[in-house]
């Protein structure tokens, strides 16, 4: 039995151990390959009794009677179970904001935090609203602020001592990264960037969207000082769901909250005049949080606390490993390049294949072969394993999907590139 | 027939042409009085299969592409019916975040828009959430910003002329107002507040969140700069669901939004290095809105178009007169104060009372008479009217209530303030 087999992929499928998972999802058209799971995760069975509860009981019965009876505590406590993924602990997450406000918020406490330095490190490769978010704080606070972008050699993994060299330890306040690389699916070493940043009096903000669900993390063990990431991709939480933020607990009370509403502030309800931040986590709170769509993000992160992020880890890198092997076989010969690094400790859970016609690659794909993929400039399908619920055969019958659209040209009849809007 | 009498309210209901919108809200206990849809308004039987379509349906089936089918005009779309209730334009508003976080994003705009100024006006009496920000931003931008906050001379409306003194016309930038108090519910001139300010080189933003779908607004005939409010007390958009921002549209190309993700982005899925705002509202979005939360918005701000604000708010005010004089007749011979104006033209759509005692009366009244206010420090009893479900026989019932449970001081049993949660 040959790689390039169906017969294969099958026999993989049925040694697979978390194949059950499947079926804690909404899947409505089985033949549909999904490698999108990175950008929006699938519908959790179990999330629709949480809306349904939600829905009907807390908002339609009891109404403002829930704050007191979970609404409250809703953001530590999915928090917490967050932190299990994150290698960190249950007092050191919370759920709220979106990943960029909280980026924001965590980018302007470090700054105040290391007063007289100026140097922000970051890469060009970092996800846009991040590296966007950047240069607007480095606008509001002045010219002495600069930030120092970082490139990769390859297009691919940036090396640590790039990262190491580009820290000017008399300036730099800040290094942050995006953990994963959202592109490429590249993976920092989180540890050695992070200790060099300390070494030279920084702190670091990893921003750990593509990683959490995908890959073990270990905020704690590494003493990673602040990180960010978003519910809606491996942990299946929900179109935008809200976002998450940590903070090592040694820091907690030392950072100050930008953004300083009233969920931030000690005895809330009290509504004194004068503000003063509460203790832990619960300063770098805002205000009221998206209850629907933050109670739909539990579901989801239960599924992978249950499966375990190591045997999840384990079969994304079986699954990537066999589709960069179908690459080799039947991809390369069409001048597809592979823009994700092939050693698996340093790959993520997605797999970026390059070509000049890759938008509209990605379109026909969609259009005509039932396959989601996603397109991100200049060149890249990239494509998301989620192991939860992608099968072998999926990504057996996706890469001769995508060969036969090689093969057949299937792409030439959709335009160039996305139509511009302004 | 004396307005005494219970036979009265249900005159009143009985020629209530507004009375059929009940129906439209799911009601579990039909003995509950709920005057806290000033909180959190009441859940529309229409988000139902609002959500279910989203759930089953966008996210479930159509899974990412859904954002192309609807989500990423959601913001713009559900915006341009608030500004119907705000005396807007439809590309004037657009649904995102949380109340805070816009009053944030806008309050920075503002002031760099005015460099070289730096007062802001504000009130003693403002949601604190508004004033914590105000001292946070006061706070990053050095010692020379500072904050005039005008006091109230009878803890209930502050007139337009202490607003106006109040303003250097040399330094001030902002004027930032609740524009329906959240205790009193007195309502400020817009007109002239709006014209003082800007006499005086600054701008003007205000907090909606108590106005909005219960008061009519006139932003555009004001010529108010900028707004911001919260869409999950009277347009009964669900718990915590995102806010909405105004800015007019002479403005929009001028400010810049603080916090830039890639949603204020020009062409945000070419996903360029350098940032570039888009033109108009969008300029304003940050990070991926929570959509379940989102659009279960859209349900209750249609049940208040074609309520018409105009028809509610007469309602509104015979309501609050008939609770005013209840009041008169039952409460006042218990040394309970009128909290809020008795002048209709001053007042917003719920009425507060004071006593010493507030805290636990109001914990009585929910907890032994089925009545749920809401209690607002020092000692107001807040009774918020929805005339789209509120009937005049709950306010007959609710201040019947309310007299005996300070006749029979059912309240004793309770402790005389919130627990302190550090």
């Amino acid at each position: 039995m040959s790689t390039l087999d169906l017969s294969f992929a099958r026999a993989l499928d049925a040694q697979d151990t978390l194949a059950k998972y499947r079926d804690e999802f909404v899947i409505t058209d089985d033949a549909l390959i999904y490698l999108d799971g990175n950008s929006l995760g699938r519908l959790p069975k179990r999330t629709r009794a949480i809306l349904h509860d939600a829905l009907e009981y807390q908002w339609g019965e009891r109404l403002i009677r829930s704050w007191g009876e979970g609404w409250m505590d809703a953001s530590a406590r999915i928090g917490g179970k967050i932190a299990q993924l994150l290698g960190a602990q249950n007092d050191e997450v919370i759920v709220a904001d979106s990943t960029s406000v909280n980026f924001y918020k965590l980018v302007m406490a470090a700054l105040d935090a290391r007063p007289g330095r100026r140097q922000i490190v970051s890469e060009t490769l970092n996800f846009p609203s991040d590296t966007y978010i950047l240069q607007g704080i480095a606008r509001q606070r002045g010219a002495d602020y600069f930030i120092t972008n970082v490139a990769p050699s390859d297009d691919l993994a940036i090396s640590t001592q790039t990262v190491v060299d580009a820290i000017d330890p008399a300036q730099c306040a800040l290094v942050t990264l995006t953990h994963t690389a959202f592109k490429s699916g590249a993976v920092y070493d989180m540890q050695a960037i992070t200790a060099a940043a300390q070494r030279a009096g920084a702190l670091v903000l990893w921003d750990l969207s593509h990683s959490v669900g995908s890959i073990p993390i270990h905020l704690n063990a590494c003493n990673a000082d602040l990180a960010v990431g978003c519910t809606y991709k491996y942990l299946n939480g929900g179109p935008g769901a809200p976002a998450f933020l940590y903070v090592r607990r040694a820091l907690q009370n030392e950072l100050l909250n930008p953004i300083q509403g009233w969920f931030s502030q000690q005895n809330q309800f009290v509504m004194d005049f004068e503000y003063a931040p509460a203790a832990g986590m619960a300063r770098f709170l805002v205000g009221s949080p998206p209850l629907l769509s933050m109670l739909a993000i539990e579901a989801g992160v239960d599924l992978i606390l249950e499966a375990g992020i190591e045997n999840l880890r384990a079969k994304s890198l079986a699954q990537s490993a066999y589709m960069i092997a179908l690459y080799d076989a039947w991809l390369k010969p069409f001048g597809v390049t592979l823009n994700s690094p092939r050693d698996p400790a340093q790959r993520g859970s997605h797999v970026s294949f390059g070509h000049p016609d890759g938008w509209r690659i990605n379109r026909a794909l969609i259009e005509d072969m039932n396959v989601i993929p996603d397109f991100r400039p200049p060149d890249n399908i990239r494509c998301g394993i989620t192991p939860l619920y992608t099968t072998f055969t999926d990504i057996y019958n996706a890469m001769a999907r995508l060969r036969q659209t090689l093969q057949e040209k299937l792409y030439e009849k959709y335009p160039h590139a996305r139509p511009a809007v302004t």
